[in-house]
């Protein structure tokens, strides 16, 4: 069972003509749920191989890693982080949620509040929703658009297929920047989803996690379906690929996700930082002044 | 006289054939220096209609004005922006001067520090040099790149052009959420830089503007009018214009820039919001219980 295999068909790069419905939310590639044992072993080791990547990461001070998820109320967002982040130094690892945006940041252009919070070199930044948001709940509620109070003007038919430009400009050049991005839509089932929901209604220790705004959202699922679709199609490139993640089973979710992380660390040939010779000489010296302290 | 017109002859929006040399860094637009009287009369009816055109910007609240300042040293940067602004509401303008970025600023990508620093809807923005500096100082000492970490297999021979691409789409992203951005090169001659040096240098006054790097810098001379060119070609948009004003003469550069800002100002077709009809209302409701107070 090889991850890097594994991945490769849930990437979606260059893909204008992408459907959705290409992926299914129930898909385990294949892997019987006999392989779930197999599989918490496989979660684990890579747990750790990512803990030593992470190191390499911050050692080599180069390259930021930023992580993007996206998904519906309940498609496992905040457990997948969870887990799969569970093995990392959190000294080199920084998770942003964005919420709706206060008053200040609505004075500002939309990417300002993300801009401020992106991972600085060595480090992985994890954003829980992102400025995806702009081209996914604005869109499908577009009187959200009305509080950023943008010149009349600039509100066209246009202003989606505009903001799904930006974005991938602005990931070029943070590509260019050294920031690696590498963006997950948890595609989540609408039975699966109402399956969930009605666990979060029915378990008390999970009851916190309700709220009756994600059963209005769930009306507009299609929409949503919609809008998603777009957007991984205006912005899934080589550099800043998508990996829209079966999210029905998560076990297998997990699996794709570190998978695809991992993979990203290793495209950067990461290694630790060498010394000159010169400061190899230095070290040489604090040695001596070790050694003869009195 | 007619600002509007005036200024036409400077802005460069569309120009990938754009060369520096076709404009004179003394010319006057055939004023004659006994026009400097009137000149000092029209620069105060404008610092007055700034004014004004600044307070409908703050009320209007969807516009921001974005002001980019690029020059030679001594080419009058400081001086233009204290002389153009002196009638602004300091609540509705902030100046930030970009210096040598600090270790936590390179930790970023390099747009990072600037994007914090965008002017809020409603209000002006100066730039005192700016993200520009990314293809002018770097460009002319590449050793500058090796302080902000890229990894290696980045920095290519595209990087200048790349760095380029990276601004326009940015500037346009900005324009397309309500950021107007006007940008001005002092376009100063070698010989009158020459002639301020020693001005700085006998005046006691003056003395402190002197730095010995100013003379290190002017031996770059040619690499810096190449970037220049080269970032102006790259970058001037009909949304985000240049504007190379002649600075030789320092009553002519404020002449321009105050008559450029207007412009862009009066493109916004500002107005007071105007109240609905409940809004109207409360007012009343307002009234009268202020009339009926004991």
């Amino acid at each position: 069972m090889k991850l890097d295999k594994l991945i490769k068909r849930y990437r979606i790069q260059n893909s204008k003509g992408f459907k959705l419905d290409e992926i299914n939310p129930g898909d385990t590639a294949g892997l019987e749920s006999e392989f779930r044992e197999e599989a918490k072993n496989l979660l684990q080791r890579s747990i750790t191989e990512l803990a030593e990547l992470q190191d390499k990461l911050y050692a080599h001070n180069e390259w930021s890693l930023l992580l993007v998820f996206q998904a519906m109320d309940a498609a496992g967002k905040d457990s997948t982080i969870k887990q799969v982040m569970s093995g990392i130094n959190p000294q080199g690892c920084e998770v942003h949620s964005f919420k709706a945006p206060t008053s200040e940041e609505l004075d500002h252009d939309f990417m300002w509040r993300s801009m401020r919070r992106l991972p600085e070199r060595g480090r992985i930044g994890i954003f829980n929703r992102s400025y995806y948001e702009e081209v996914l709940v604005v869109r499908v509620h577009p009187t959200l658009l009305d509080k950023q109070q943008l010149p009349t003007k600039l509100v066209t038919r246009r202003i989606w297929d505009e903001r799904c430009d930006d974005l991938r400009h602005f990931e070029d050049y943070l590509g260019r920047n050294g920031t690696m991005i590498r963006k997950f839509f948890l595609h989540v089932s609408k039975d699966e989803q109402k399956r969930r929901f009605y666990e979060r209604l029915n378990n008390p220790e999970k009851n916190w996690k309700f709220s009756a705004a994600d059963i209005a959202e769930r009306q507009h699922w299609d929409d949503y379906m919609h809008a998603y679709e777009q957007a991984i199609r205006a912005t899934a490139t080589p550099q800043a690929p998508w990996f829209v993640v079966p999210a029905d089973n998560k076990w297998f979710t997990r699996l794709v996700v570190i998978g695809a992380i991992i993979d990203a660390l290793k495209d950067m040939k990461l290694s630790y930082p060498t010394l000159a010779a010169t400061e190899r000489e230095a070290l040489t010296t604090a040695r001596q002044q070790l050694d003869t302290e009195t």
